[in-house]
């Protein structure tokens, strides 16, 4: 990694939400902080610029019109800080305007307004943490429920760098050794380095099996789990989805549906995030226009993670009420019987056996809690390890084509046409792209699609 | 004042506005502050407990299911603290998630959650502030513009508690004198005492006076001016109000007005929060109802603290256009003279000349600048001093009241029933009304009207 020559700019940005609350922060790093604070912050004692790092100091900050806020000043002194710089923060009272008028005062002293995601930037070109890290950062702060925040701290604590750099470390041995097989003809290659190498990619493959399979939870984490509520008309789709709704009312959130006849419900369950989709409307209308509406909710079944099929236990349904989710895996499948206040006695329940159908009555608000634990369970083995560090759609991508780059070398190296010197420039471009998952390469644009994405003060 | 016992419950809340934002901040206070941050804070070195005040560490909040967050944790020692407690601060990662999961371990620790206001509350109980800087926190945090939080800032910092109690004590003082008179008879009266008494009340007068007529300053800061654009249908109010709007959009919010026929749009003039009324409906209206449309007219003319009253230049205007702002003080009236970029020759400008109109043309945006400033400066002599402390309707309410039992006190005292006994009681009582406004007198009912109002973590 080259050295990061010292930022000559100071920056500063509102790192605070907006809004009515007791506390606002403006956040300043590099060179000038100690000179900014001198200059606007007047307390008791010596000057800021005098005292250690990781002190707070109790004043007030100056600025064009007499004092702009009542404040805590916090000192902290490269490289302890965020940024690796000199930083100060400066707590000031919450609202609307308060932390404008520090900000103003700090602007005028000589910082200059951060870009949104600067001082993370700062923080990753400084070394401090790796683009890994300060993915996991946007992650925590757009986590939605306690699951998505834990699995952006296992990653923002190391984790999954530290899994990348296994991954990376075991190609570059093998990288290594290849090498090291370069300066032999085929027939002198040592039996032991063939061996090895033949060992070291089996881990390999292990290891970018792992990562890769962390990305379903990644993904029900970040973008919430889809789930589809489907079954024939009548059998009670939009009671149970106003039942599913109405117990979690406070998180609560419409979002515009995807086509005008479904609508999309947002709710947490047991620390997912979940996106229902109602069907009722599409299914009601197969009538009138069939293979469109087939078409549409088969395409429904086939993108969602979880179906919820309800079939109307008050009336006599049989094997082919099951046609829709028949060929469908059971894994992704949950039957529910819905009606059980009214059930009926007519219908032979044994054919839905195998599915391990949930009974519940929608209107009555029973059975739900068994529905829920059905929903949690299925998103489990969805993903099967929860609470882990877990890959985004960028590092995937990564990984895949690092992948084929390794598959790639792996038949340069044991084909009839071996050629190890081919072998050992695609692990070294399989190593490239892997680096640019932690940071160890990286480009303006990566950083710019990185950083920009994040709020300003971060 | 009582001495307020220590509190033994400890309060945590989350301090900082949700949304996506770089930091997040639980607060904590009370006795057990220490023993929780020991708990829940893992880092290196000593133990927070160990650690002086004003300091601050680097580390991570552990709950239940592992690290909760990384955080900074500050340090505050009793007295020197927001509450006068010991105390502390936890920073963590923005958004919706990070510092509920820190509050969780946090009253899981032991902590309770705090009520609205509750920190604020414990110091002025702990008699770090007193009422009025407590109300002037909530004014700061609720302040829309810099004037607006500049005047709490000022009270704040205590400049309109040295009013109250240096009108505390010149009344005091005549009390003093008064009850040291109660020995004597009347003829025995010593005339340096009446002499002393009859200035002192003059300078109470004074101040009184001065301190009620901040409240003007105050009820605009708080609650906004009132301006209603009036005049015949067709000279260009609502082209007006757009122009005005247009100038400002970013910071236009849409309230709902208090008619169907008028809708109230709010804007930042200079620091002045306006709310601008366009009667454009309402006028236009006259013709079909017209005494409902008159009182209605009028009441709003009434109640607006200023006028905008628009003429078309591109007409032939009469004086009797001017009829209805005729007897309505010049001060709040602003005559605009609209359509300048195709201004009629045909009337005789005389008599408007009066009123100092301002010429625009609202189609071009011309002459907005000139509005604003007759705007700012009629705002200006509505107050007269701006940039100090106000009060605020509470303030006035007990100002009021006070001023009235002083009243009654010199009437007792220089009468010819003459009864100092009673004069001094009154006095008494203005002292105890007075003590409310700074809290030196105080009941739950008081506090709890004050600290309700408040945002949780303040």
């Amino acid at each position: 990694m080259h050295m990061q020559e010292p930022f000559t700019e100071t920056i500063a940005a509102i790192a605070t939400a907006p809004g009515e609350s007791a506390i606002g922060i403006v956040r300043v790093s590099g060179p000038a902080s100690m000179t900014i604070a001198d200059r606007l912050f007047s307390g008791k004692g010596t000057p800021p610029s005098q005292r250690p790092g990781q002190t707070f100091l109790h004043g007030t900050i100056l600025g064009d019109h007499g004092v702009a806020d009542e404040v805590i000043l916090l000192i902290y002194r490269a490289p302890a800080s965020y940024t690796r710089e000199d930083a100060i923060e400066i707590q000031g009272h919450g609202g609307t305007v308060a932390a404008k008028r520090i900000l103003r005062a700090v602007l005028a002293a000589g910082a200059r307004s951060a870009e949104p995601g600067e001082f993370t930037k700062r923080a990753f070109l400084n070394g401090r943490i790796d683009l890994l890290q300060a993915e996991a950062v946007l992650d925590l702060i757009r986590a939605r429920t306690d699951r998505a925040a834990q699995a952006a701290l296992e990653q923002l604590t190391g984790q999954l760098s530290q899994s990348f750099h296994r991954l990376y470390d075991s190609i570059l041995r093998i990288a290594g050794d290849l090498e090291s097989t370069l300066d032999f003809s085929e027939d002198e290659l040592p039996e032991r380095i063939a061996r090895d190498i033949a060992a070291s990619t089996i881990t390999v493959e292990e290891q970018f099996r792992s990562l890769l399979a962390s990305w379903d939870e990644g993904h029900l984490l970040r973008e919430g789990a889809s789930i589809v509520i489907a079954g024939k008309p009548n059998v009670g789709k939009s009671t149970l989805l106003n039942a599913l709704l109405g117990k979690e009312r406070a998180i609560v959130t419409p979002i515009p549906g995807t086509t005008r006849d479904s609508i999309e419900e947002q709710l947490v369950i047991d620390g997912y995030t979940v996106i229902i989709n109602d069907t009722a409307g599409l299914r009601d209308a197969t009538c009138e226009i069939e293979s469109e509406g087939i078409r549409r909710t088969n395409e429904l079944l086939t993108r969602s993670d979880i179906i919820i099929y309800v079939l109307d236990g008050s009336s006599h349904f049989v094997e082919s009420d099951l046609d829709p989710v028949s060929s469908l895996s059971t894994k992704k499948t949950i039957i529910v019987i819905n009606k059980t206040d009214i059930i009926s006695d007519k219908y032979n329940r044994s054919f839905v056996s195998t599915w391990s159908p949930i009974y519940i009555s929608a209107a009555r608000n029973e059975g739900l809690g068994d529905l829920k634990a059905a929903i949690v369970s299925h998103l489990g083995s969805l993903n099967g390890v929860p609470n882990r560090a877990v890959i985004s759609e960028r590092h995937r991508q990564l990984l895949i084509s690092a992948h084929a780059e390794i598959k790639e070398a792996a038949l340069l190296f044991s084909g009839t046409d071996s050629d190890p010197s081919l072998a050992a420039a695609r692990l070294r471009e399989a190593l490239n792209i892997l680096g640019e998952a932690t940071g160890r390469v990286y480009h303006d644009e990566l950083l710019n699609n990185i950083f920009s994405r994040f709020c300003i003060g971060k």
